[in-house]
């Protein structure tokens, strides 16, 4: 249908990036050539797409001006240092590391806030934000016309992937120690992850919140459009392969119809509604979906005003890979 | 010191029976003679206390009137049958199990509400609260004074020993069949519950509510003495052997003062602040241990009327058995 466009993936060997391949395989997207591009590590290495092997390049050399559009997947001092280039080319960019400023690229999801696309003036750059916002957003925005929202209360039960291909493998490393009664040596983590739980994740600031806590914050109220929605947040580890959870409280100001909420939920494309009485889980719902999963809704204990709710998404690919190429799709009319 | 008591422990086999024997065995309470207690399929079993192995006997044929005092551990039914006999007898009853209605049996936590013991009436009946009604009773009673307290939000990440034997018997068995490529077979768990989490821990009601998620609410409404506070809770089935861990957000009315707070943490007996930086988890920090650990102390984002907590514990120890031998201590100066 539409003209191809050249793309380049930055970060197309790790975790988000080979989900992002994949799946720019599997749908109908427009694609012309395809750069994949990593550091001088994977560099040379053969990654498959549409039936042919592709060969990894180095990401300091590429030239912008080949592509249109670059997904950048490759952490944030990465976006960093080259979507300036990128830019510098007139490339469009899609950032998936969080490292670039709301006011250069912002936060969409298609979901809850398409119409920023519609006054987005060149250059295009795009910030496609963490899983827990994506799957945040999704869940609350065909519910913001039946709340009057007042305070939103997550603890986000992270996947180990959540931090890459290294942390996938320290859980599996760890685990096995463990089973056979070897001494445990943490490496990825600066603890035992197998069987338990870390209560922080990644770098935290002066007063004590993470980087991730804070990202989310900002990152949902700008895509559900609410700037002074009050947000609290707590982020931890778990040992959970694949597949991030949230446990979620919302504080409405006036009472919650959960009838309404219901079919809300149920209308909502992206979104699996589970049934009371059974529950969604990471592994065997959510892993490899393109929907959020949504489950366990339900009021307050001696509230009207509350609406408890569990997600579960993967959040590799719905909470990352998935909402860049939905944005993409987004974009192209504006690129070809 | 004290004159000895005579005791029975039912459950004496279960995962908080043979730790409550263990804690009468290490401490210095006064016991007499101990009638170890359990179903027919483990009577005839041997436990070690002081040095000395001891028959497990059957409940069903026990003579309450051989002791004084008797410890409730092995489910609620088991306890709704076997109290009123043993309160007949004119024994002294503590329950674990949450069998008894609070109108019968107070809840207690030594470190939150003791002053229900000097109006306890015969027969004396306690209730040793949940493990989460304990750990948060822990640590927001020295708040209590600071904090206008208006609402309590957790999520509760339930380690799978919560469940009993059993379910530790089936996370191991999971995980060994998962990392050994076989097939998995759940038993315990009507799912996978390696490397997977489960939002919902035993029955619910008609409003969804779990069973546990309604007995905190109630219990530590009682032990905080706040009839009305508005505690918003989500029990989560984790991966984890042993040790409880808790997201909480509490709400006050007023400006939190995070110096006092964390002053008034670190001034708590039973509780071991762990500094911002770091933070405590169920292993390596809590388990084994007698205390509630609490970490990631901070406010709210954008927000003064918040506290944000991090806690974990030993559910079996701390949560259950070390709890109700404290009740015992309390109690003991009315039985002899
Ligand atoms: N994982 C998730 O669930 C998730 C969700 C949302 C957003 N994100 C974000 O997506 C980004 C990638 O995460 P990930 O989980 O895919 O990490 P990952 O599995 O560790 O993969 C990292 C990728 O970045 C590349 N890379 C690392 N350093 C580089 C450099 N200096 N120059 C060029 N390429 C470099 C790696 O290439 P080599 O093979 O050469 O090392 C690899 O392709 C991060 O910013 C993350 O925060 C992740
Ligand atoms: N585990 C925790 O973290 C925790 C924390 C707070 C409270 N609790 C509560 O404590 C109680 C025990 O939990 P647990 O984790 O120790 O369970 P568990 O490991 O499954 O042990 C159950 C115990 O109860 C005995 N029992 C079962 N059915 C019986 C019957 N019909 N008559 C007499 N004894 C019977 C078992 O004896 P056999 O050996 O003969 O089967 C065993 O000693 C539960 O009510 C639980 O809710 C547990």
């Amino acid at each position: 249908m539409s003209q191809p466009i050249d793309i380049a993936v930055i970060g197309a060997t790790g975790t988000v990036g080979e989900t992002l391949v994949q799946i720019l395989d599997e749908c109908d997207f427009p694609v012309g050539t395809l750069h994949l591009l990593a550091s001088n590590e994977s560099a040379g290495s053969g990654v498959m797409f549409r039936s042919k092997s592709l060969r990894v390049r180095e990401v300091d050399s590429f030239d912008f001006s080949k592509v249109k559009l670059a997904f950048f997947a490759a952490g944030p001092a990465v976006t960093r240092s080259f979507a300036p280039r990128a830019q510098a080319a007139g490339c469009a960019v899609i950032d998936l590391s969080g490292g670039l400023p709301a006011e250069q690229a912002p936060a969409v999801v298609p979901e809850a806030n398409p119409a920023v696309l519609d006054n987005l003036k060149a250059p295009l750059q795009l910030s496609s934000p963490s899983a827990a916002a994506i799957a945040l957003a999704v869940t609350l925005a065909p519910l913001k016309g039946l709340l009057e929202l007042e305070r939103i209360n997550v603890t986000a039960c992270l996947a180990v992937s959540a931090q890459g291909r290294e942390a996938v493998n320290e859980l599996a490393r760890q685990t096995a120690e463990l089973l056979n009664a070897r001494p445990l040596e943490p490496r990825f983590f600066d603890r035992q992850m197998a069987f338990n739980l870390l209560a922080q994740v990644g770098a935290s600031d002066a007063e004590g919140h993470g980087v991730l806590e804070r990202r989310l914050v900002s990152e949902l109220r700008e895509v559900l459009g609410l700037p002074s929605l009050k947000i609290s947040v707590s982020c931890v580890q778990v040992p959970v392969f694949f597949g991030d959870s949230y446990s979620v409280s919302v504080q409405s100001r006036t009472p919650v119809d959960l009838a309404a909420v219901n079919a809300a939920l149920e209308a909502a494309d992206s979104i699996e509604l589970v049934e009371e009485g059974d529950y969604p889980t990471p592994v065997g719902d959510a892993v490899g979906q393109d929907v959020v999963y949504v489950g366990r809704v339900r009021g307050g204990i001696d509230e009207a005003e509350q609406l408890n709710l569990w997600l579960t998404t993967d959040n590799v690919r719905k909470g990352a890979a998935l909402n860049a190429v939905q944005l993409a799709q987004l974009l192209i009319k504006g690129l070809v």
